[in-house]
């Protein structure tokens, strides 16, 4: 037996080869590939192809499965009526674990194969925008719009959330956080679903899964809370006495930190540029200052910016209310997800550790009468 | 870095003081009292305090425990609505999937606490045989029958099942196989549970992925593997070529085998005397040979008889449908995630391990346009 560190720190529970991070360096790799390089030149279905079938599509490939993703878009009858049921009360991510599971009663759920999960893969992955941006404009009273066939991915989501077809530029930034968001080794939540899949269970009781675990503030939840927090600050000269309040308390600083990175996170890099370029200008600064607090403070412990941090302010200059923000790290992580799933079940072994057992043993059970 | 063996075998990721397996012994023990006692004399209410609470109650906490798990039975109105809309063709575990994830929608989600834990751990495993029980009356076009807030947890779930109050062998049956169910240290469900929990998701979120992962083949799902494949045997004198066929066919015998007990399961020694007191006897007579050359055969490498194995039939002695006997499983070990997603999260720290990187590092990315 073995000790592993708390939370399973600097354990290796398998080999893969899908996703490599350099903690130290900083630096991320899907399939052998520099996350700069796939953000700047690349598009949410070509990785998505790239983190399933291990090698990037040719033309016809890419054309075959961009296309195979828009015709799934459309959701089926029955998941439309449930997306009118939810209650409006409840959190996007919340409805979002509902609509999947639902989803899945009506297809069938047999146990996952690889085959299996690459195809209910190309579906869900489709449907997931499609879910949210309906649940929204639902909550809101608008009619929901039917996914258009000819968007790409990132595109089709922001028009089926607003209603018209995006700028350039927002299709662009949109396209480069599912990029950023689509994989990460094995974090919480595709350990999660790697867990549920190791029973042999099926595709979707994995996912529903891993959305649960994504939807923790410590997890995909912390791209919401970080730019509440920009908010609860409200403007730059409040940032330092926040700071050390929040240090005072021992609140945790949403965005910072990270188990495996200790020094900035390179998607970090990538969606600050976006802030600038699109971002409110207070926010910005607001979060431009704290960040300088984290790292002079708090590095040496090696707590830095994580994915999570300057995300919300690319997508809060979308118009995009912050409650939808974990669903859009879900659009973008199902990706990872799915590799991890059929990569780990095509040489499946039960993942099932222990627990070291401090208790007392062999107490005499007294009939509750005689307690 | 540490490897772990595949499936995290023999690595202890906590240390917890809810359950002892001792799985060379064949010993179970829920917070020091083992588990054939509890069987024999406990109660599923009063084992899911212990569980929770750490000692078994005194008689009045045990009587306030049930009257507050009796009040929490009654389903809200829009569940009631949505169990009728859950497509008739999904399989119990999907549809109690959705039907718990629908029910945290209604209730609010916030970051799980141990307290809140514990108030919604009441609430949800009132509800799951009342969930089962009333998809079962809707599939069979039957009408739903309402809660008793008098009878036991076992009682009123038979009672809901089958529409009269179940003879008192029946009760006490299905109250051990609850209390057998209870709890196992951490097994796939749990640790999924418990992953989930680490990211300060809720407890919904939580619950849902455990029930996505005991739905697997290789983990609860078994319990419906097993008896199936008794009735394919169809009859005793079938079994040796069977048992002999499978192994060539490298086929997994259901209710066989187990990551920590390599011999045979205690929970299944008390299962087994109430399939041979209860069950159909060739039934019986097929498993007890099947076991005989499971134990004979397959023994050498550790592989024994499992929770799983005689559990089905009982079930199907009290005329519950092959399809229903996970989601039992369910009922019995919502207790155990209750009580490991509170102690975990006391103490909480993400759950995050590693993946060993084995592939490439550094391609160059060429554009879709020239590859
Ligand atoms: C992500 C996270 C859970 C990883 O945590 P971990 O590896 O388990 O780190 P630990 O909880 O062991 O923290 C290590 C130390 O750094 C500190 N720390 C970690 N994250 C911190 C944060 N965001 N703000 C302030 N301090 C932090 C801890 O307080 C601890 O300090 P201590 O040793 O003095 O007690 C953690 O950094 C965190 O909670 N971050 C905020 C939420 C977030 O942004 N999550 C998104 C991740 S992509
Ligand atoms: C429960 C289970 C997943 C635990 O498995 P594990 O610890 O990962 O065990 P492994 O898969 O490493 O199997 C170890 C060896 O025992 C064999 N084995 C394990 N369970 C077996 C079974 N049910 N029937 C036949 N052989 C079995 C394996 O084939 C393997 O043999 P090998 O070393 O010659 O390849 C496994 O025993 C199983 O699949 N059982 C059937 C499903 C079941 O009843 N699950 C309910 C558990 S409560």
């Amino acid at each position: 037996m073995v000790n592993s560190g708390k939370g399973l720190e600097n354990v290796y529970i398998d080999q893969s080869s899908i996703c490599y991070i350099d903690g130290f360096g900083g630096k991320l790799y899907y399939r052998g590939y520099s996350i700069e390089e796939l953000a700047e030149m690349s598009s949410f279905e070509e990785v998505t192809f790239l983190l399933w079938y291990g090698e990037l599509p040719t033309k016809k490939e890419l054309e075959e499965f961009s296309k195979e993703l828009a015709r799934s878009r459309k959701l089926p009858e029955e998941l439309l009526d449930l997306l009118y049921r939810i209650p409006k009360t409840a959190h996007p991510m919340g409805a979002l674990r509902t609509a999947v599971s639902f989803l899945g009663n009506l297809n069938g759920e047999p146990s996952a194969t690889p085959e299996d999960v690459f195809r209910k893969g190309i579906s869900v992955t489709a449907k997931i925008p499609v879910i949210v941006a309906t649940l929204y404009r639902i909550k809101n009273g608008l009619d929901p719009i039917e996914p258009s066939t000819k968007l790409s991915h990132a595109a089709n989501f922001l028009y089926m959330l607003h209603g018209e077809k995006p700028p350039k530029e927002w299709e662009k930034a949109m396209d480069v956080a599912l990029i950023l968001y689509a994989e990460h080794e094995i974090n919480a939540s595709t350990l999660t679903v790697m867990t549920v899949g190791s029973t042999l269970s099926d595709y979707y009781s994995a996912i529903v899964a891993g959305i649960g675990a994504l939807k923790g503030p410590l997890h995909g939840g912390a791209v919401e809370g970080a730019i509440r927090q920009f908010m609860e600050i409200g403007s730059p000269e409040k940032v330092e006495e926040w700071f050390f309040n929040a240090l005072k308390e021992k609140r945790r600083i949403m965005g910072a930190g990270h188990r495996v990175y200790k020094t900035y996170d390179p998607r970090a890099k990538v969606f600050k540029k976006y802030a600038r370029l699109l971002g409110d200008k207070t926010l910005y600064e607001i979060a431009e200052r704290l960040e300088r607090l984290v790292l002079e403070h708090l590095g040496k412990k090696g707590v830095s910016i994580n994915v999570d941090y300057w995300s919300g302010i690319v997508f809060h200059a979308m118009g995009i209310p912050i409650e939808l923000y974990t669903t859009i790290f879900a659009m973008g992580r199902i990706a990872g997800w799915t590799a991890h799933l059929a990569e780990y079940i095509s040489h499946n072994r039960l993942i099932r550790p222990r627990l070291q057992y401090v208790g007392e043993i062999g107490k005499k059970y007294v009939p509750v009468e005689m307690r």
